[in-house]
Parts: C-alpha cells; structure tokens; sequence
C-alpha cells in the first residue's frame, strides 16, 4: 500500500542567505560565501541526502535597487552554478532559471541540453519572460517589452528550443571504427524554422540528452502564464496564501491542460512555502519575530514598491497602502500584484505588516511552527488538491534547510507521503513525467524512406 | 639559478577524441564519452597533475558538414563543461572560447566572473570574432558579419565586459550585521555605456572576481587579430608551421604592444603543437602514418575546402590546389587561409598530401618524435624567440595527454624549462600576468569623495 500511495514532489528553492530578506543579519548565516561554490554544494548534498526531487535556483538580469540593505539581486550567474553542482551531485534535479525575453534559443537549447549531458538527465529549464523593466537596460532596450508579446516570444522560443533537441534522433551517433562512420547523418536534422522572432537553421551540435528535454518549468501565475504552463510546463512554481486559492489554482490550471491533448498529472503544481521551523509553535513563531525585527523598512519599501509599480517611499509605515494602479497597466509579474492586493485587504494589513509579511517569501507562503505542523499543513494542501508537492523555501541558510531536511521530511516520510529513497535516476523519473519521444523516430519507417 | 631561469607555460588544447580528424578511429579512444563529464574529468586531472597552466576549449556554433565522418563540430557545450570542471579541479586554469559575434556582453561578462568565483580565479576567456558563415543560420542573421566589423564589435563589446567586471569594487561588500548594511552602494558602480553596437547600463550583478578580469585570450592571427590582440590579450594562441614564421610573428605582435602602454611580457605568444609520440623516432612516424591512413578523404576535403573557402570536391586528390581567391576575399579566418596556401606552395603539395599535414592540428604544427625530441622542438622555439610556450594539442585522447605528461613534461622539468609544482593558485598567475586594479578604487580619496 505504502508503495502505491501517492507522494509529493519537493524541490528545494535555494537563495543566497535564505528567501527571508533579512536571513543575513543572522548570525548563523553564511552571508559572506554567496560566491563560493563549496557553500552551494553543501546546501545541495543536504538536499539531496534528505531525496528532494530537485533544487531551483531563480535568476534576475539586474542589480535590483535594494543593493544596500540585502544580497537578493546580486551573486552567481545560476546556470554556472548549477553546472558545477552537477559535477558534484548524483540525484538530484537541478533547474535553472532562463529568460525568453534575452537570449537567443540556439544558445539556451543547447546549455540544457549539455547540462542534461553532464548531470546524466537532471536538468530543468524555469522559463520565465523577465518582468522586471530594469533588466532591459542591461540589453540595449529602450523599454521593457509588453507582457502579451513577451509571452509570444517565449512561445516561439520554445518551440525552437524543442525543435534544435530534437536535432539528433536517439541512435545517430554510430562511431563505427571500420567503416569510418561517426554520425549516421540521415538522423541529424535542421530545423530551418523562421518565425517574427526568431531564425534559426539547426541542427543543434549537442547530441540527444538523457531526459530529451529538460523538464520545463514555468513560474508565472498570470491568464497568459497559465496558458502557458497548461500548454508546455511539466512543474510550476506558484504562490498561494490560502488552501482556498491554493485549489481554486490547482484546478483553473488542471482543467486546461485538455485542450492542448495532456493530462492533468503531466504537470506538477508545487506552491511555494517558506518554512520557519522551532521545537515548540512558540519557538517557531519567535524565531519568525526575530527575523521580521531583523528587517530594514527601506529595504522593505523598496521591495513592496517594485511588487506593486507605485513609490511608496515617504508614506507613514503604519499607514494603509495608497490607491494603485489597476491590474491591466501591469507589465511586469501580474500575479504577483494580485496576490499582495489581496493579501493587504483581506487582512486590512498597514504598509509595516504587509512588509512583514512578504518579507519570508515575497509573497508566498510564510508558516511558523513545529515539524509536526508543517507537515500538516504540507499534507493538507497535498491530499486536498491544493498541490501535487511544495517548493521549499527555507528563510535562512543553511540552517532552515537543515532543518526541513532533518525534522520535516522524516515526517512526511513517516506519513508515506514522501520517498526515503530515489527510485529513478533521473529529473523526470523523480517527477514522474514521460521522456519525450523524438519525432523524427516516431514517423513510420515508410515515410521516413520517402523523405516526408 | 633554476628559480629565476625563464620558464614556459603550457596550455592543453582539448578536443573531444583527440586534434588529429581521424584520432576517433583509433581503438584506444573513447569517442562513445564525449558527453561524459567523467571523460572530461579524466583528461583535466592528468592535465592538473602534469602542471599544466591550463586547459582550453574551443568552440563552434554550428554543426559542421563534416558530422559524418567526425567529431570535432558537436558536443558539451564548453562553458557548461568548464563550470563542471571547475568544481573538481583545483589549480589548472580554465580557458573558455566565448564569440563577440553571437552574443551579449552582460551575459558573457556575467558568467566568466562567476566561473572566475566558483573556480577560485582560474577563468580564461578566448575571444573570438566567430569566422564560420554557417554559425550565423542560427542566430537570425542572413549573412556573416564582415572581418572588419566583427573586430569593431569585439573592441566594444570587451570595453563593456570590461566595465561590467569594474562594477563593484573589491571592498563593496561589508556584511555589517549590526547596522543592516549588506553593500557599500558608493562602491557598486553603473556603467551607462551607450555605444554603436552596445547600450549596457550595468552595473554586473556579480561581485568582484578573484581575478579581476578573466585572463583575456586571443587566437586570430589576421592584421586585425593581431592588433586586437596587442591591445587586449594576455595570452595568444597561434599557428605557425616554421621556427622563422614564430619568431617572426613573435616580433611582430610583441612590438605593437608598446603602442598601447603594455610591456611584451604582458601577453604571452603560445603556438599550437600536435605532438605525435613514440619510444623510437620511427614508432612516433609510424603513428602520424597510421593515423593519416584512417582519414577519410572527404572529410579532410570538406575541411579544406571550408578553410580555403573554395569548393574542391571533385578535384583529383593527387593533384594540385586549383586556383584560389585572394585573401583580401577571404571573410573567415584569413591568417589560417595564408597559412594553408603558403605551406601547399612552400612544400608543392597535392591536396592528397595538404589534408594529410592538415589533419592533426588543422594548421597548427604537428611533430611527430620521441619525447626528448619534442622537448628539444620545443626548447628551441622557446628559447630561440619564438614563443613563451605552447598550446599543446594532444592527436588523440587519452594517450596523447598520457605520453606528453608522462614523458615530455618531465623531460622539459629536468632541463628547467618548466614547472614542477604551482606556485600561484589563479591563472593569471601561472602566466605571471598582473591582476587588473579596479579604476574607481585607483581613484585618489579626494576626487572620489568629490564624487569625480
């Protein structure tokens, strides 16, 4: 029974100092090695000790305002990161954040295809459009393409990302010695696509990975960004507050996944939850105290202000949130702006609570408690079609994770809610997802002769 | 004496199977891993052991024609591969190539400074202006860029790295937990650069790298190239057939770097050699034979007619090179297309006899002997003023690495030539090359608190 129960996904959503935007004023952070590899492959080998699916690093192309006061914008570049993490892992499922919005697909096609390579098929791909205005400065833009179009091009993007890793059928490599035949070069394909966005002849000079594609990740909450996800996205990364939204989230985007011929559990809905976890509920909520006491109100202001596109700095913190702008002249992360509008309202929260918060998990969810709790809460929302897993967001570093790996997961496997070993090798085994089937094999061998 | 006596720096040229076009052939390769991270492990820690200054990976954005009978144009991606290097390897430099053509300095400025973090200051950044037609296809771009342009591009493009590498100065970083200052903002600089090519506003989301700059490579050898690289590398890597021919391109570029304000010792000349090794000087020539017997005829004619930029399929192999283009017409890589037609001339070659000489080091010199022998080619070149060391270029892998750490390296530490342990831990000083002082902190105290 307990092998046909049905188990959560977690990942590990790994950020500098901790998700808390004060986690580095703790002294038991390790703020100063945000630039040291063996910091990051410690954080990894814990996660992968305790069998998390897999770890997420997020990814902005700027160095945000908040500069002085925290280290959230700044750091290494991700995809080199994880790629050194690969070398020094054997499980766990590395996903990486990748801009549609600035980058060619010929390049990003074959970075994953590469790093599916070099991790023997624990790759994924977080794609996101870039929401964020002052990323556009950095790539000779004027403005920040609108969010529709941004869309656009991500769908082309991808499309063209999924054509150059099908460049290679699965057996076109021979090295037959004798003959002197390397690649058997009727199975390496061009794309040849030409679409507004992109050009892109092919093929691709990476041959078939492990898992075929990465698995494809997608974080965006929006109309356009479920769209989205329903059609391409195998996890998503989403913020909810309440078991309510969680649901009511959980089947919007379920339910439209039909119209592009997919079934529901070929993606996996993992809300994000920042976990403050004591021995006692008291303890936990303290340690949550301590953190949000650690926080700098500029810093804050300044977070909250960018979520929401009005400046609120000069405003009286214990304050109400001024009017804001309507949701359609939004062009940045839409879901986002709801979700913190929402939250405000429905707890009549002033500018300083409302900042408090945000501050563990900009928006997702923030629960203070025993690992018992926690594993409550996780279970709630799992077996009440809230989620299909979590993205675990520990507020500091290293010592949330430690403790959601040592007190939280033996929990949820006691529960049989979660593995206590990895029974597959790779992202997608871990996920449960299929491994797609190039399309040039599956033509039949009668049209393949004739060239169609 | 031996502690002051100059000594060389050795760089290793890693190629999938090995240089030579047909070393995939021979049975003790291991072509079936080339997207194997532990072939490549392998092949860095014999390289590490041996105390070599580094390893280097070349690059090509495009599957070449000649994927049937070959290996060299698809692969790990270099830069995924290095950052997987880099985390298992302790003191050997990394030297990635990374085109100015194809892509964006923020992004490319971005990853060397995390590859530069995460390998302790050991990055290596080859810049190349890409000279292959068919890379353009995937990037949306009809035709190629012109040779001169592309240089233009290149110039600009480092100047912004270079600026986005000056971001935040060393000291910018404070971590002061008591008072909630994470950065010194004064030292966190934009660089607002709006150019012909480029508009970056910065400033680079990495912190200051261990090396400053990643040590800046260059492997055109054209009248642009050279002059690129008289202004801006650091290391050199070139093709040159004769000792005459080194020494005079030697000369030649370390005579225009005073033009720049930069002493001669400040880029270092490093020519490519195929190294053929044998017990005996005829087990060696028995080798290189064999090993042009397993070529593939039109594999080695694809590969010249594409550095010839002329079609010679058809042409009889025992024949004569048709007549050729000026170089003046040559859009690619012009001092590789002098370089082939002087040697054809020179030697009154057929094409049968030109793809035999090309087929291990593609222009580069290949010299087949025993390890004294190679060690006395060597010395002469380097002591004779025609290099300050070498990029050797094993034919085929493992064993061409094996037999020149095993034996030509020893062989060059007993005369003294070359190192015996590391002295430094960076790159830059393995090459005893200066680390960059950043320009706002070489600011004097009263112009930078007067804001100049």
């Amino acid at each position: 029974m307990g092998k046909t129960k049905r188990q959560m996904n977690l990942n590990v959503f790994i950020m500098n100092a901790g998700h808390h935007e004060a986690a580095w004023r703790r002294t038991d952070t390790q703020a100063e090695r945000i630039t040291d590899i063996r910091y990051f492959q410690r954080l990894a080998e814990i996660a992968e000790q305790a069998k998390f699916d897999s770890l997420f690093l997020a990814d902005i192309l700027a160095v945000g305002k908040n500069v002085q006061h925290g280290v959230s914008s700044f750091g290494l570049e991700p995809f080199t990161l994880l790629s050194a993490l690969a070398a020094v892992t054997e499980r766990i499922g590395l996903i990486g954040t990748v801009s549609t919005t600035y980058n060619e697909p010929f390049h990003v096609a074959r970075k994953f295809a590469s790093l599916d390579h070099i991790s023997q098929g624990r790759a994924g791909w977080n794609i996101v459009t870039s929401g964020n205005e002052i990323e556009a400065g950095n790539f000779g833009r004027e403005g920040h393409l609108e969010h529709r179009k941004r869309y656009e091009r991500a769908r082309e993007f991808l499309e063209v990302a999924k054509g150059l890793w099908d460049s290679f059928e699965e057996d076109a490599i021979i090295i037959d010695r004798d003959t002197g035949q390397f690649t058997d070069s009727t199975k390496v394909h061009a794309l040849n696509h030409a679409g507004p966005h992109f050009r892109v002849k092919g093929p691709l000079n990476v041959p078939r990975s492990p898992q075929g594609y990465p698995v494809l990740v997608q974080a965006g909450s929006s109309e356009d960004g479920k769209e989205f996800a329903a059609e391409h996205a195998e996890a998503i990364f989403t913020a909810q507050q309440t078991l309510e939204e969680a649901q009511s989230f959980y089947s919007d985007v379920k339910s439209r996944l039909a119209k592009y011929g997919r079934h529901p559990d070929e993606l996996k809905i993992l809300p994000g939850i920042c976990t403050i976890i004591g021995a006692t509920e008291s303890e936990a909520k303290e340690k949550e105290q301590e953190l949000n006491e650690l926080t700098i109100p500029a810093y804050g202001l300044n977070q909250l202000s960018s979520m929401l596109k009005v400046d609120l700095s000069g405003l009286p913190l214990d304050g109400p949130l001024p009017e804001l702008p309507n949701i359609e002249a939004i062009n940045g992360n839409k879901s986002r702006f709801q979700l913190v509008v929402d939250l405000a309202r429905r707890d009549n929260l002033t500018i300083r609570q409302l900042i408090h918060r945000l501050a563990g998990g900009r928006g997702h969810r923030t629960f203070a408690g025993t690992a018992v709790q926690v594993a409550d809460q996780l279970e709630e929302w799992f077996t009440q079609g809230g989620s299909d897993g979590f993205n675990v967001m520990p507020p500091y570093l290293p010592g949330g994770l430690e403790d959601f790996a040592a007190q939280v997961v033996p929990e949820l496997q006691r529960r049989g809610l979660f593995r206590t070993e990895y029974a597959g090798r790779t992202l997608r085994e871990h996920y449960g997802l299929k491994r797609p089937v190039n399309p040039y094999a599956a033509r039949p061998l009668v049209s393949r002769l004739a060239g169609c």
